[in-house]
C-alpha cells in the first residue's frame, strides 16, 4: 500500500537533524558507490519539459524526482520510493517541501563537514524557500548566535528575520545590503536568483565557510570568480553533475576544476577537508540526484502519518 | 490535493465504456496534434532502467506514466496527471490496472472501428492480464454471443473462460489449440507473451479482425509474416511509435509499413477503413504515449473516491 506525503506532511515530519542525517548517509553511499545516480532523462513535450532524476541504492530501492520546465508559481514536483526486492511503489511526495529540505540537509551537512567548529554567526543573502531550509538545517548542526539576512526586498527579509527568531529561536535582523549581511560572519549562505553576482569576496573574513545553491554557472551565476580565487577549499556534492552542467559550472572549470573535491570523499575521510581556522571553504550545491528519494526513505522510517 | 489510485479504485471506476471512449478521445486529440506524445525517456539504474513516457493534452494538462526494467513479478506502475493550467498535481494511479485497461481500451477502440458490425464471435489465445481486458473491452463495443480461449495451461484457459462467463456474461470455452480457438471467428486476439508465432494465417476466416497485443517485432513476434501479408487492413495506434521500435515492428517494415494506417486517422474520417465485410483488419497495438494520463483524467471524472 502507498503512502501520499504531501508539503504538511513533509514539514511536520521532517526535522532538520533527520535531514541532515539521511544526506550524510547519501553522500556516503554514492562515494563508495552503492547509490546509482544517472544523468537526468528528459521528455520534450511543447512548451516546457518532463524531467526525471533517477536513484538505486542497491539491494534497498529505487526511484526518481520528477519536475517540469513549464515555469508555474505553485507547480508541483514528485518523488517515487519503490521497494527494490519487490518492485512496489512504497511511497510518494508531492510539493516543493522534499525537495528543498533535501537540499537544506545538503547544505547543513556541508557546513557540518566544512565550517570551524566553533561556527556561530551566519549571514545569509536571499529570503526565499532556499534560503530558508539552508539556515534551518545550518541550526541543526552548530548553535548559531546570530543570523544576519539581506534580500532586495525589505519587506522580505524584515520576515524572513522574525521567522529565524520564531522557528528557530535564533537572534535575527535584516540588513540593507549584501556587505553588511556576510561582513564578519562565520557562515554564509547565498541562496538568490541573481545570475550576477551578489558578493564581493573581499567582504569575507578568513575562516568563512560559504554555501552556494543559487545560479552557479558561466555568465549566469551569483557570485564571481573572485569567491573561487579566495576560497581554500572548493568542494560539492556530485563532481559528475558539476561536470555536466549547461553551461559549465563556474567551479567545474579551469583553473578551479582540479581543486574542486567531493563531499562525500572528505566524509568518507578519504580526501582531505578544511585544515586550518582561517581556510575560506565554499560549497557548491549541486543536488544530487538520489538524494530526493533517500528523503523519502528516510521520511517513511520516522513514523509520520501520510494522508 | 492530489488524489491516489491504487488498482482497487481503478478497477472498480472504470468500466469498459468510459475506457474505449477516452481512448477514441484520446487518438482523435493525437491525430489533430493537442496530444503532444514524444519519445520515452530512460535513466539507467544498474540492474534496470527507469522509464517516463510523457503526455501533454496543450491547456488541459500533462504528465506521465513512469514504469521499470527490473522485471519484478509484483513491480507497480505509476501514472501521474499534472494541471496544464497551475502545474499542480491532480492525482496519481499506483499499480498495473490503469495501464492494462489503457491497452484494453485501445484494442476496443479498434475492434469498434475496424472490425464487421455483426462480429459476434471471439477467439483469443493468451489468457493472462492483457488478454482479459482486451476481451472486456471488445465485449463493450460489440455484443458477444461467444469466446474461445486458448493458453498452454489448461488450468489458465479454463479459469479465464469461467471469469468471462462470470464477469461479461458471455458463453466462454477453453479449447487445446491455437487453431481452435481462432477459426472461425470474427474477433481474433493474440495476448501472448510468445516470441514466435502462435497462430496460422490460413486459419482465420475472410473478414476477421485481429488485435496483436503481444510481441510484434523482427525476430520476436507472436506472429508471422503470414499474418500481415493476409491482412487487407493493417492499422497501428501510433505510426510514429511504431516506426521506432528497437528491434523494429514487422509491420513497420517493408513491404508492410507503407500500407500501415493511423487509428486516429481512421476515427476521424481521414483514412479509409473497412470497406468490405470480407476483409481481414489487423491491428498493431503499441501503447499511444500520454494515453494511460488521458485515462487517469478521465478517470477523475468519473467520481470515484480515491483513497
Amino acid at each position: 500500500m502507498t503512502l501520499l506525503y504531501a508539503d504538511p506532511e513533509v514539514a511536520a515530519a521532517l526535522d532538520a537533524a533527520t535531514t541532515v542525517a539521511a544526506m550524510r548517509a547519501a553522500l556516503l553511499a554514492a562515494y563508495e558507490g552503492r547509490l546509482i545516480a544517472p544523468p537526468r532523462a528528459a521528455a520534450p513535450l511543447d512548451g516546457g519539459r518532463m524531467v526525471l532524476t533517477a536513484g538505486h541504492l542497491v539491494g534497498e530501492w529505487y526511484g526518481f524526482r520528477s519536475y517540469d520546465t513549464f515555469g508555474h508559481e505553485q507547480g508541483e514536483q514528485l518523488v517515487v520510493l519503490h521497494d527494490a526486492r519487490t518492485g512496489a511503489v512504497r511511497a510518494v511526495a508531492v510539493g516543493e517541501e522534499l525537495g528543498s529540505r533535501r537540499t537544506g540537509g545538503l547544505g547543513g551537512l556541508a557546513v557540518d563537514a566544512l565550517a570551524r567548529p566553533d561556527a556561530a554567526t551566519l549571514g545569509v543573502i536571499g529570503s526565499g524557500r532556499q534560503a530558508w531550509t539552508q539556515v534551518w538545517a545550518a541550526a541543526a548542526v552548530r548553535p548559531l548566535r546570530e543570523v544576519v539576512v539581506h534580500s532586495r526586498s525589505a519587506a522580505r527579509r524584515d520576515a524572513f528575520a522574525a521567522r529565524v527568531r520564531a522557528e528557530l529561536g535564533v537572534p535575527a535582523r535584516a540588513v540593507a545590503t549584501p556587505g553588511a549581511a556576510v561582513a564578519g560572519r562565520d557562515l554564509v549562505v547565498l541562496a538568490t536568483t541573481s545570475p550576477t553576482p551578489v558578493l564581493c569576496a573581499a567582504d569575507l573574513s578568513p575562516g568563512t565557510h560559504v554555501n552556494a545553491v543559487g545560479f552557479k554557472q558561466l555568465d549566469r551565476s551569483e557570485f564571481g570568480t573572485d569567491l573561487l580565487d579566495t576560497a581554500d577549499l572548493l568542494v560539492t556534492d556530485s563532481p559528475a553533475q558539476a561536470a555536466d552542467y549547461q553551461p559549465p559550472m563556474l567551479a567545474a572549470t579551469p583553473p578551479y576544476a582540479e581543486r574542486l573535491r567531493d563531499l562525500g570523499g572528505i566524509l568518507a575521510g578519504a580526501v582531505p577537508g578544511r585544515t586550518t581556522a582561517d581556510q575560506v571553504s565554499v560549497f557548491c550545491s549541486t543536488g544530487l540526484a538520489g538524494t530526493e528519494v533517500f528523503l523519502l526513505d528516510a521520511l517513511t522510517r520516522v513514523g509520520v502519518a501520510a494522508r
